[in-house]
């Protein structure tokens, strides 16, 4: 019953991350609404994705000729300070405080198999190397692992940490404690012990 | 600090239904990861949507050279009987019930000011001139009337089942109760005073 172009539009659509069956059919039937310009000026924006390139040393994603991100190619930015996140939405999360001026590694996401991936390892081997071959005495001044305080998150944490540390003069976490707005009451054990050992 | 493609990518997709500027960017991102060819893919898919037309009797969609959807042009279908619905994923919905054979007539979203916009009323014409013009005694055998059970919707069903009264022998509404899994306690009044009255 359907057309074969909402077929193949579902079909792509349904795959993507939090957008299942019923979503893509919605998609479809909203763009078709919006009549063919704005079908086509989405076709093209999409396309317009193929021009990203992936920063060879941070991993961070730009367009454009540089050879490197507009983050790493940033004379302003301190150089040996380095933040490390999964994924590239963290780091524009972070980037949007306005409280971090130094370098970045996105290790990309983590599996549930409690190993860093070997592609995941390599991109921890070019920040190795960046530190070997660009800084003084070979170290960073400080690495802060920022990946989510889960019990997954901090075993990976703790890894990375081992694989690191002698890269580093100082391997930092990102603090604890009572989010903005959220309630004592339900804060769990260990946010709280946090949050009492780190008080400001 | 996000390259010019990708903002271009979130300012479409952030204003679409159930998706805001933060699905939007991990959109933007899930594509950059899966490479250009599943990229261009996706452009094309996207593309495609403009082959989509508009039935001229009943407002669904089609593609190809048909004068009319492949419902309305289905000479196996009952040509006496037509169900209302706002939006093309209902009728998709009551397509895939199978219990239905008959034709249909995509309303269109209702609007919040509880009348029909000239565009709707330009649809019910439609519907009036197939039954007049094709149908013995110009009347149809029967007109179900498919919208929510709100209070907005059974005030529509209302407005609509009047102007329609003339041209069918029977006009009808969903059958209402408890859904297949729910609750009787759960249920609201209104809902349990249905389905006491019209027990099975």
């Amino acid at each position: 019953m359907l057309p074969q172009e909402i077929k193949k539009f579902v079909e792509i659509f349904e795959k993507l991350p939090s957008i299942g069956p019923r979503q893509a059919l919605r998609l479809a039937f909203k763009f078709i609404s919006l009549g063919t310009a704005k079908i086509q000026e989405t076709a093209q924006a999409i396309a317009g994705l193929k021009k990203i390139k992936i920063c060879p040393r941070c991993f961070f994603i730009y367009s454009g000729d540089g050879k490197a991100c507009q983050i790493c190619s940033d004379k302003n930015r301190q150089k040996d300070v380095f933040l490390i996140v999964e994924k590239e939405t963290e780091l524009i999360s972070i980037e949007r405080t306005k409280k971090y001026n130094g370098l970045y590694l996105v290790l990309g996401e983590l599996t549930k198999s409690g190993f860093l991936e070997s592609w995941q390892k390599m991109r921890l081997g070019v920040l190795k190397k960046i530190i070997e071959q660009e800084l003084p005495n070979q170290k960073a001044k400080e690495i802060i692992i920022a990946l989510n305080p889960t019990t997954y998150g901090d075993l990976n944490a703790n890894l990375i940490e081992k694989e690191l540390k002698n890269y580093a003069q100082k391997i930092s976490r990102l603090g604890r404690g009572i989010p903005t707005g959220g309630e004592i009451e339900f804060a769990d054990e260990e946010t709280l012990a946090h949050s009492l050992q780190r008080r400001e």
